[in-house]
């Protein structure tokens, strides 16, 4: 399953779940500095007069090595989060994570260290079925 | 000028600056994730009993995109520190850069504001000259 296709999966996973795509990708700038991260998504939930609105950055973990695919990751959505802290902070992001690897990979003694230490949410997705599994606020 | 030739210039560049080479690369195994630092190096001060330990990660800079090459660096730069406090909590990670990238794009008002929000140290290396031009702690 080539990228382009987990960045789709995750994309209909989110309308299904209720979520307007409003960016695709969402581009900020800063300075010189431009940054794109893959989705933008906003939801009205019946409970409260403001939308939700989030930042996805999609991940299929397809390389060799998963650890190099977590540092990206990681650097990415630091990264993207101050952005967004900087521009619009009322935007959350999340990492999107192929169930597979959200079992498993994500499931080590470090990766979880790093999830903590840096407040990480995860969104855990199936690419096959196109659908959310799990929310990890 | 290849990758393999930033590394082997910022390791002459901290010998000339009178540190030890101690490991290359250095590995940590936390579980089943295993990371690899570039280098690991140690230098006693006449000043103090005990040496400074350093680990630092070369980063060339030479792909097309400085910010997806300072993504990849920040997300590497903060799982090793975590592997670091977890395994030998005195060793102190560096960042090596480019001197030409230090002075241009990391100025960069994102960039600084990134290096701030995490404690980025750097150390930056004159990749011709193979000398440390400067260490921001």
């Amino acid at each position: 399953m080539a990228k382009d296709l987990f960045h789709q999966s995750v994309k209909t996973a989110l309308i299904k779940d209720g979520w307007i795509i409003t960016s695709d990708p969402l581009t900020i700038r800063i300075g010189r500095v431009k940054l794109e991260i893959d989705l933008a998504a906003e939801r009205i939930f019946a409970a409260q007069k403001d939308g939700h609105k989030i930042a996805v950055e999609v991940k299929s973990f397809i390389n060799p090595s998963n650890i190099n695919d977590f540092h990206a990751a990681l650097g990415q959505c630091l990264n993207y989060r101050l952005a967004l802290q900087l521009t619009e902070p009322s935007r959350v992001i999340y990492l999107a994570v192929p169930i597979d690897i959200f079992l498993q990979f994500f499931q080590e003694y470090f990766i979880q260290a790093a999830i903590k230490e840096h407040h990480l949410k995860i969104l855990a997705y199936d690419p096959n079925l196109e659908e959310i599994v799990e929310w990890r606020h």
